[in-house]
Formats: structure tokens, sequence, C-alpha cells
């Protein structure tokens, strides 16, 4: 599975500071609030969590748009929200274009939410 | 800190796996979705960071309105967001309310980010 996912910004990756630890800046906030903005809508982390879970590290869109009732363009349109966002990334071969997610850019966000060093305390 | 902090719902705490181990299904995507929503805007996730890294485990909304150019009630709309999605309360005593942040809501969002599965087999 490793050795076939594609990193492609891995050298890029920031570490978030937990939120308990420090309040995050506005030009952070900014940057942060549009990736959760993209996991905000059901259709979109559904999709991102089919090509995350995938062992392979790879999605073909043949397989996303079969579990969703709406329309390709839709997924196609959630597809690139996510892309815009930076947490997936997609490459045409083919007919196909298969998609891969960027832990990268998912790491920042799951350290920012994480509450360990609170319930620590408790 | 810890002493002080409210904990309202500890016993409701649902843990999420990764993303990167298993699919969502459209019920836990619906609700995730929610709570992601609510960060998606700058202010709110500004807000939930000031609460959050509060020594204390709580603040007083008069310390957060201070912080930001829009007016009050601009604030007090994004922290009913937060508040109706459940990731963070508050309480009133006298003239202020004082919020505080629920960890419960937000490990599991955090749990659902970690790719430090995947990025182990890298």
């Amino acid at each position: 599975m490793g050795t076939e996912l594609k990193i492609t910004d891995l050298r890029s990756a920031t570490c978030c500071k937990p939120l308990v630890d420090e309040a995050l800046t506005e030009e952070s906030a900014a940057g942060l609030a549009r990736s959760f903005k993209a996991l905000g809508d059901p259709i979109r982390l559904r999709l991102l969590s089919m090509i995350a879970a995938r062992a392979g590290g790879e999605v073909c869109v043949c397989d996303l748009t079969d579990a969703f009732e709406v329309k390709g363009p839709t997924i196609s349109h959630h597809l690139r929200v996510l892309r815009e966002a930076g947490l997936i990334d997609c490459e045409r071969r083919g007919t196909w274009v298969y998609y891969w997610v960027i832990p990268a850019a998912l790491t920042p966000l799951s350290q920012l939410l994480d509450t360990s060093a609170l319930t620590a305390t408790i």
C-alpha cells in the first residue's frame, strides 16, 4: 500500500499546534477554514473517506460514482472542491481519472483538533 | 485547569476510526460533515481556538468580541453555530456568558483525519 501511494507534497507538511495549546492567527485560521469547509459536506466527506480507505492508495473515479445516488457531474464537482482544497490529487490514465489523498494536508487538521492535552488533565 | 473545565457530554464520546481505515457510512458522514461545516469559517475557527487555548478552560464572551473587527451580533451568531454543532457550550453568570470547548466533540474529528497509519507505511 505504502509504496503505491502518491505523496505529492509531503515536504510541505506543516504541523499545527493543537487548538488547546495556542490560539490561531488570522492567517492560519483562513487557510484551515478553507480545508474544513471542503470537509463540511456529507458527499465530499464520504468521497474522501472512500479514497482514503482504499488499499493501494488510489481509487478510479469509476468506483466512486456508483456509490452515490447523485449524478456524475455532481460527484465531479465535489471531487474538484476537495482537490482545490489540496486534500486529494488525481491523474488521468486512459479513460479514467484516479484519485488519492494527501496525508500532509489532513495531518495538520487532525493535530489541530487533538484535545488529548486537555483531557489528560481531567 | 482540568478541574475547572466543564465536560458536559464526555460519556457520549464516540471514537471515529481514521478515514484511512474504513470508509464512512452515509449516516456518520452526515453528522461529521455538520461539525466540519461549523469549523469551515475563519471567524468561527478563531473563536474556537481562543476558547480552547484559554487556561482555566473557559472564556467570557467579553474577552472574545474585542479580538475581532466584526460587531458583537456577528460574533454571537458564530458562537451559536459552534454551540449548535456541539463543539462548545456556555453558561450565563450575571452580565456575561462564559464559553468552553467540548473535547468529546473534537476528538472524533481529530481521529477521523489521523493519517498516521498511512504515513507509517511510506
